[in-house]
């Protein structure tokens, strides 16, 4: 544990939304009770002012920073959580919730439904980037925030940011968004598309209906084979692994793994099953999927009771999400008169550049902030 | 049909290496009987000095042009092939085999083992593009031709007709190579071994033994669909799709295809299904994964021996193969005073360009040969 850590956490639980006050999905179901599994690092000031709010990735959780009892690893945000880091705990008090529909603490598709005493499974109603942002703002409530000084979120996590801001646009000062977008393009969608069909194609996944008994391990781990290229670019793919053999000189001419970045991915898929639930999967794609910011017009009109400040990062060897996208963002965002910053982060980290590249977000973030603080701590 | 059609055409098929003289492969084993499909369009001249050997992509087949009896399209490089076209069959000799473990007449792991009746499957030896190569200068040997007018072909086509020039430097021309590189990066490797794990993956596919059973069909259509998605650019994909809707107005929260680009993805799986067999498509793509041009040293004096004229094209949009790839090719060409015209494509249609942008190759290849001709026919 370095220096700078927030040190041990524990994850909290927000009870919500019990029958009759179940939550209006936006798909016109209700659900109820959810609960949202949260973090806290940091204090909250006197006038609750310092609230800073991340959302995370499709694959991550509440566990942004710290480290849990005997863990062998931090939170996934670790390098940028703590006291002097970008999201400063000495100064603000950070929050971190698991989405609606994860498989991390959060109300889901592995959750019991209290109905029928059984897991949701398919029954577990398809839920929106909207409806998560909802179920956080219930929980911002209860904290008693009324305005957050900033929401912050790379990838799936900047759509929650954006859609929070066009939501509640008088409940934050500002929005960091990293690596993201406004919708998903086609081949966003079809890369999706490719890992949900490995879920569902692998015969232990039996229509969701597969708790308690085999977990579609294959499916899921292909999937996540899938994800991990995209998330990575050519270059730092070729830096890490080349043709780098596996215990080997020469290949090997048969059907084993013989390249080392073919024993990588195998790993990380098979790490992943461990670690997330197939049907979480395939909801949270689709939610990303269905995600469209400027679904009722365009998007300059979308953003027009908007009043936050805007920090937009991109990376130049992002394929995933290519920056393109987040300068479609800033154009729209400077339409309206919004005080937006645009940051492309030169580096070959890909789509994982904003788990990994710490220094080079962690100026911008902090600049971006101590800006902010002068006009609302 | 037409008018610069080659009109219908019919597959031959050249029986070779039957034992005692089977083919020593690369890996070490013999492999004998082996048939190779092949087609040829024009006519060969006296001096049998106008020919042309025309490699396919990995799912690609003997049928470069024409029109099977009864068949609803025409040969794959249809656009390329004819009289008056780019390969022009009014005055060149073209031939195409299908490449040794496809499934398309020539044999792989499908064919019958006569030494046990059965198919192949897993028992079939890993072939090299070396092997590919070799196979295919027999039949060039059986149609009498010592030296070849050119040899072109486009991605995996791309290897063969390199390993060709370093191989058997005296009995070419010239090289058309397209899209393609000198050995597979580690992203290229992983994209293949994801494809593979899809199949593998298939309870179906049986450890390779699923000849007279169930096919592995949800793997194979798996693999392909993810092939499909490197294979478009970003772009392309978005102006044919976009984020358009099947028959709806609105998303419908659910886990049917809403979208057309996961039903045209999930299509083009499906009716892969019927054209190609799991097995060769394992064995093609690791042959490709182990290809290695320059593996007895660098890639500068592996061309020592070359004096074979190139043309090197790449597209812009194609990240699967991206020009610098090329360029590295045409560095190493040119180091050796190799004659070598390189022209990167500007086009939104991917790795796919080099089966749908027909024009601009047209251009460029029939240049390139017409100044051929001057010096060879």
């Amino acid at each position: 544990m370095d220096k700078n850590s927030v040190g041990i956490v524990k994850t909290q639980y927000f009870e919500c939304c019990q029958p009759p006050q179940e939550l209006k999905l936006k798909g016109g179901q209700r659900l109820g009770p959810i609960t949202v599994a949260y973090e806290t690092y940091g204090n909250l000031n006197n006038q609750k002012s310092n609230a800073i709010l991340i959302f995370h990735a499709l694959s991550g959780d509440a566990h942004a920073a710290g480290w849990h009892e005997e863990a062998k690893n931090p939170g996934w945000w670790d390098g940028m959580i703590g006291p002097g880091k970008a999201f400063d705990t000495n100064k603000y008090f950070v929050i971190c919730a698991n989405v609606l529909g994860s498989c991390k603490g959060s109300t889901g598709p592995a959750s019991i439904n209290p109905k029928t005493g059984k897991p949701y499974g398919l029954s577990f109603p398809v839920v929106t980037i909207e409806d998560m942002v909802d179920v956080q703002k219930l929980l911002i409530d209860h904290l008693g925030i009324k305005k957050l000084l900033s929401t912050a979120g790379g990838s799936m996590g900047g759509l929650l940011a954006l859609k929070w801001s066009v939501l509640y646009p008088e409940t934050t000062a500002s929005v960091i968004t990293i690596a993201t977008n406004h919708r998903h393009t086609a081949q966003q969608i079809a890369l999706h598309e490719v890992c949900r069909q490995a879920i569902m194609s692998d015969p232990d996944w039996q229509g969701g209906d597969y708790y308690g008994k085999s977990i579609p391990a294959r499916g899921l781990a292909l999937s996540r084979m899938i994800g991990h290229i995209t998330y990575m670019s050519e270059k730092s793919m070729d830096e890490k692994f080349g043709r780098k053999l596996i215990g080997k000189e020469k290949v090997g001419y048969d059907f084993t793994q013989d390249f080392e970045v073919e024993n990588y991915l195998k790993y990380r898929g098979d790490s992943f099953v461990q670690r997330f639930d197939a049907n979480s999967y395939l909801y949270l794609t689709k939610t990303l999927d269905y995600f469209d910011l400027a679904e009722e017009g365009d998007l300059v009109s979308t953003f027009r009771n908007v009043t936050a400040n805007f920090l937009v990062i991109s990376f130049s060897s992002d394929w995933l999400y290519p920056s393109y996208q987040s300068t479609e963002l800033v154009r729209a965002l400077k339409a309206n008169d919004i005080d937006v910053s645009n940051i492309e982060i030169n580096t070959n980290y890909g789509h994982d550049s904003f788990l990994v590249e710490i220094e080079g977000q962690s100026k911008l973030i902090s600049h971006f902030l101590t800006r902010l603080e002068k006009k609302h701590l």
